[in-house]
């Protein structure tokens, strides 16, 4: 698949972690003759520039998409449906919109209604990123030797399915196609429900009034500061993703209440066998996703070799 | 507090994780003449002597603390008690008695009653580790950078909280000195909750029907396989962490059951300033532990520099 036949133009909408790694990585592998952006802040167009990302960058979203026979929405979710609106009447003639959005089912309902018939649409995902952003924060190699889902739909055809995995290969990754609302819940246990609690203990732990804030800084090598990492990730993506996965995100936190309320109780009684079976059944897991390449094996993540870490 | 006086002979029970990492670091600063173990497993006591960990190895808890002046309880917290009563009649004259328990105020309750007066008890925490157990997990570096802490009580003396302090300053740990109450607490919060949450969704993400194991493993980069790395933690030490801190496990716990609620609540009312306003509040921890100097900066931990991350 390393053979993908590069686009003329490929226009990124939105120019953060993202936008940005896909076009340090398009350039990389030569898959784009032209690559340009949009983004409402001046800042980061100019940023944009500065690092080489994009040719040209454009505060227009209309303008940025006109000539271009790619085009991959990289803004929040929540915006996707507006954005669609206001270059449905720019899109070329057999373009592919695509887009990276973490929600699908939603990112499609917004989108879909907004497009001619002359265009293709085939909604994306890669599973790879991490709690940085903005146009700085991309890197060529984020997508390499991970997942990119891709969610077809009315309006995709196999060709245009066909390009876009052609392109998403060259820069590393694995596809898999898939169900929008399968998809959906998938990350709603492996992303959103996860990203959820953490932002949530974090919450906790700033308010609790007989731990001092200055006290989880401090011990937060025992545990919690694994968490923190990703409650640092962009709040208005988030926001975004809860809002518009609502229902496979309520869903799966039902399931984790029910089962957190049980070693509650196994607490609470001194069940130490309950505790002790779901503990060591939690390991196997662990072992899978190291031997399926998916993290490393190194103690604390190898973050500090010759360093510490959990409690 | 780098002349730290050395210890005749420093007995660890138990020769896992922290009491390999504490070996190799003793032996490392000269910390003590003579270094001996204690465990139950055969196979264990020829390990730590193979890897030089100690001098001699024993069955017997009793036996391996006879002569020592310095005795560091490094077995799982639930079994304190009865250690302590199987060697209190073997200790020396003017011996320190401590431990390395990831709770406090249980270990004293456990331990303390079968102490005769000529002990000094001054129990400890380092707050460092790894998910690792077993004699060849340990590190010399372990502690250094990280926090030690020392709970006094009835049974300690200025003088051996003194020399306890030196000897793990000099292996490069912090020492706080604070109530047994206190350190419950605090690690409830920074070490026991996060570890509860994460052994939870991993359990609830391995019975899910809707959402098969090996798409959990696959996708786990979405921000999933960071809460994996915690739940391979050893069984056993965990189960009794629990038992033993139960009523500020179960405190914290309601809050942060509080807490997801409204988070709840607020996603399936669509309030994205609720979010919005918390995933904003939460990265400024983020920012202030690693200025601490207690994580790494570095995006995904750093744990693949050219590679992937989250969600
Ligand atoms: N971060 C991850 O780990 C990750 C992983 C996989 C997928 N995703 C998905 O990828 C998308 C982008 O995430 P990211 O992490 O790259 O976010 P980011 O770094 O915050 O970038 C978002 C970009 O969207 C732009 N933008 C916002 N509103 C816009 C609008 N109306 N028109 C044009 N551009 C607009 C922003 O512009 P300005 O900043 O210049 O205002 C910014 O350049 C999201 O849908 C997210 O769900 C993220
Ligand atoms: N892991 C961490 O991150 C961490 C951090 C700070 C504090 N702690 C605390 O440190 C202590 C040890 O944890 P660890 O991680 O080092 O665990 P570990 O690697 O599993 O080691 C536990 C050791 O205790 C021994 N042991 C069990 N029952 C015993 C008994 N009745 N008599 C003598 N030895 C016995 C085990 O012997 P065999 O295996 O040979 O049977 C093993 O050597 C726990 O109290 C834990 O709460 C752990």
């Amino acid at each position: 698949m390393a053979d993908a036949q590069p686009f003329r133009r490929l226009c990124l909408v939105g120019i953060g972690l993202i936008a940005s790694s896909i076009a340090r990585a398009a350039r990389e592998h030569g898959l784009a003759e032209t690559i340009v952006c949009a983004s409402p802040d001046p800042a980061h167009r100019a940023e944009a520039l500065a690092l080489g990302l994009a040719d040209e960058a454009f505060a227009s979203n209309a303008e940025a998409v006109r000539g271009a026979d790619l085009v991959i929405l990289c803004t929040p979710v929540g915006v996707m449906g507006a954005v669609a609106r206001e270059i449905s009447g720019d899109l070329d003639e057999g373009a592919i919109l695509s887009d990276v959005g973490s929600v699908k089912q939603g990112v499609i309902d917004a989108v879909a209604p907004h497009l001619p018939d002359h265009v293709r649409f085939v909604p994306a995902h890669p599973i790879a990123g991490t709690e940085n952003s903005g146009p700085a924060a991309g890197f060529a190699s984020l997508f390499r030797g991970r997942w990119l889902v891709i969610t077809p739909n009315g309006l995709s055809d196999d060709q245009s399915v066909a390009r876009l995995t052609a392109f998403w290969t060259a820069m590393g990754a694995e596809v898999e196609v898939m169900d929008a609302g399968h998809h959906d819940q998938v990350l709603a246990i492996t992303s959103h429900i996860p990203h959820l609690i953490a932002y949530n203990i974090v919450g906790t732990a700033d308010d609790l009034e007989t731990v001092t804030k200055s006290e989880v800084i401090k011990f937060s090598a025992a545990g919690f500061r694994d968490f923190t990492r990703i409650a640092a990730s962009d709040p208005t993506m988030w926001r975004d993703v809860f809002l518009n996965n609502r229902e496979a995100v309520l869903e799966m936190l039902a399931r984790f209440s029910e089962d957190l309320t049980a070693l509650q109780r196994a607490i609470r009684w001194g069940d130490g066998e309950t505790l002790f079976q779901l503990f060591t059944r939690t390991r196997a897991i662990r072992r899978a996703i190291i031997d399926a390449g998916q993290d490393s094996a190194a103690p604390n993540f190898g973050r500090d070799v010759d360093g510490a870490g959990d409690d």
